[in-house]
């Protein structure tokens, strides 16, 4: 098949990209390299040196002996979208292409909007382009978790069958999303549900879990096919971060009591999920939900996963529970269904021993590259930032 | 109360602030314009003329004595609104000052997504300025009962408690908006929600009916406070543009089989509920909504009802039912609550035989400006956009 990554250039795009070219098909990349400025302009560059996308992809032909053009494009210019739709004529359109982080939204007014206007506009003109050029092709659509906060039922997959006066109908699950960004997230995914219903597009909407691991079959073949790794406040997620403040011998921040629970999966997963929804694309015109995630854990539990394993290498790893700096349930129900990728043949690799060792070895290789002034967070949801963000904010 | 109006120079804004005023409330009006350059942009002006802002305010203030200080600024540009905020400390905002128009959002992809980008970077802007310097103040949105689309089920005011799996939960009532435009109210609704939640900030989120009328007890007093009345395609409502049509000698468009049902409301029960709002505020950091409309209509009984006051008249009002442009369900079920303003003591004014003739009447004396070109529909919601309308938005 014929795919456009999106957001080729990213911590999952890459990988992304370099997985399904290995499997085959025709891989294009995209990207505006917005998230490396974003990355200059709050000082949180990730881990290891990543070489540019022209680098990467010429790395990627040499040791794979395959193809893989790239688009320097911005989503928000639609002459550009509409370029690469025409150009290309995808059969499957993977689209990582927004800013990916709630912290980031949150900072202040102007990334607030830059991040909604952004992930908008961007999936806005992805979905007028399909309807004038690319039709009957497969919008896969990275959403998030997130966008349904933590309510009191069962999360269902995108939908639930509500009874209500004695009377039934199947409707939207309700989002109760808990950043600007997750809020960026809920506003695609309704903007989606529309365009498949009256332009008869087809999409499979991924609410994904928070991702961990670096590692994958394709960045293990070659060191400049490594993946962005970020441990900062900012772009870096939780399992991620506590592992290099392990390897960094400062404590392991857990928000608040750390009772807040979430679905995670191994990057690997995220791969073979893509994948999967592409070999089982939705009906023309029918836009679907899959909650995208392997296990569940608390924040506390993965901190303290992070300590057991960080002892045995013989680091300290102790926790600290920071005040936290979101608004947000710190101990709450929490039971979101899972099962149609499952359905679909996914192999879930359950979070190990053996892989937090890993991570945590591969980490203490780049020890010496650890910042810690990006560690902590600054970044506050009711309202304060810390001075040394507001300053960054302030001179970019 | 020191009152800010937001689009204070649109249809319902400019007789919602004269309302206010008259009532001792201190009123100020903000506006940009953008509504007028769209009207010159579809070829679409109201059918009275209407004063520019400075001289609305003027006659106002000759007619009435009072005061009403106005600022030209835009909701998308950051300052303009701190400025605002900082200079008239209001304890309530009224917030019209959005993009109107669901068939405007459908034309092509530009007027897409500046309604949504406009939309939502306006009320984004206004919660963060809000958080800053007018924390305390009641944020009045207008919303639309739009954004429920027509699920099979009662729709409740904002939430619904929803019981699943033998648990339960008070959620945000699953939204089907039915175009872009509707969607950018969503996207609102769900930022609004959350500024409440993390902030502290309180709003009242009006899902309001379709409006018909043109006569406030304020826009009687003297010709120049009329308001904007249209009567095309775009910026039209059902009724309004029906009336117009019976005089223009035109049929009545009505769109497929007609029996889409939808909440309507006279707009001196606007200004009424936006007062009731006001004068009731919500709790710091509650966000709440209110189902704003008094009587349900099917379209097919708006255009019958018009259609025999018209032929008293002596207009022949025949009935066309057009090919429908929108996607929507033409047959459904609709009971939407409609309590919670009523309970604040509205007293509807029902849609009488009376108004429909005072319409027609008033309608009838200035026939000669109705311009024929603009009636029938021409933005199709599953993508084709007839030549008229495609040019025009070339042209701009």
């Amino acid at each position: 098949m014929r795919i456009l990554v999106l957001g080729g250039d990213g911590y999952l795009g890459w990988p992304t990209a370099m997985y399904l070219s290995a499997r085959n098909h025709e891989v294009a990349v995209f990207d505006n390299f917005a998230k490396r400025r974003w990355e200059l302009e709050l000082n949180a560059q990730p881990l290891m040196p990543i070489p540019s996308l022209p680098d990467r992809v010429q790395a990627w032909e040499e040791v794979s002996g395959r193809r893989m053009p790239f688009f320097a494009g911005d989503l928000c210019e639609y002459e550009s979208v509409r370029d690469v739709l025409r150009e290309l004529q995808p059969d499957a359109i993977v689209h990582y292409g927004e800013q990916p982080s709630a912290p980031f939204s949150m900072i202040d007014q102007r990334r607030c909007v830059d991040t909604q206007v952004n992930n908008i506009t961007g999936t806005l003109n992805l979905l007028w382009a399909m309807r004038e050029l690319a039709p009957a092709a497969h919008l896969v659509k990275l959403g998030t978790m997130g966008e349904y906060g933590t309510p009191n039922i069962d999360i269902e997959e995108g939908y639930i069958e509500i009874e209500h006066h004695g009377r039934k109908d199947v409707l939207p699950f309700p989002k109760q999303p808990g950043s600007f960004y997750h809020l960026s997230k809920v506003h695609d995914s309704h903007n989606i549900t529309f365009a498949c219903k009256v332009w008869k597009l087809r999409s499979t909407d991924l609410h994904q879990g928070v991702v961990y691991g670096i590692a994958t079959d394709e960045t293990e073949m070659d060191e400049r096919l490594a993946t962005s790794f970020h441990y900062d406040e900012v772009f870096g997620t939780a399992l991620n971060r506590f592992c290099v403040q392990a390897i960094a011998g400062v404590p392991l921040t857990v928000y608040g009591k750390g009772g807040q629970t979430r679905g995670f999966l191994n990057i690997r997963d995220t791969l073979r999920c893509v994948e999967l929804s592409i070999l089982n694309p939705p009906k023309k015109g029918e836009y679907r939900a899959f909650n995208q995630f392997t296990q569940m854990f608390t924040v506390l539990e993965l901190a303290e996963t992070v300590q057991r394993e960080a002892r045995k290498l013989g680091f300290r790893a102790e926790l600290n529970h920071l005040p936290n700096p979101r608004v947000e349930a710190e101990e709450h129900y929490y039971n979101p269904r899972h099962q149609k990728l499952l359905d679909l043949g996914l192999e879930p690799h359950m979070l190990s021993e053996v892989l937090v060792d890993s991570m945590l070895v591969g980490i203490r290789d780049h020890a010496h590259r650890i910042r810690h002034e990006v560690i902590l967070p600054k970044v506050r949801w009711n309202g304060g930032v810390e001075a040394e963000v507001k300053t960054l904010a302030s001179v970019s």
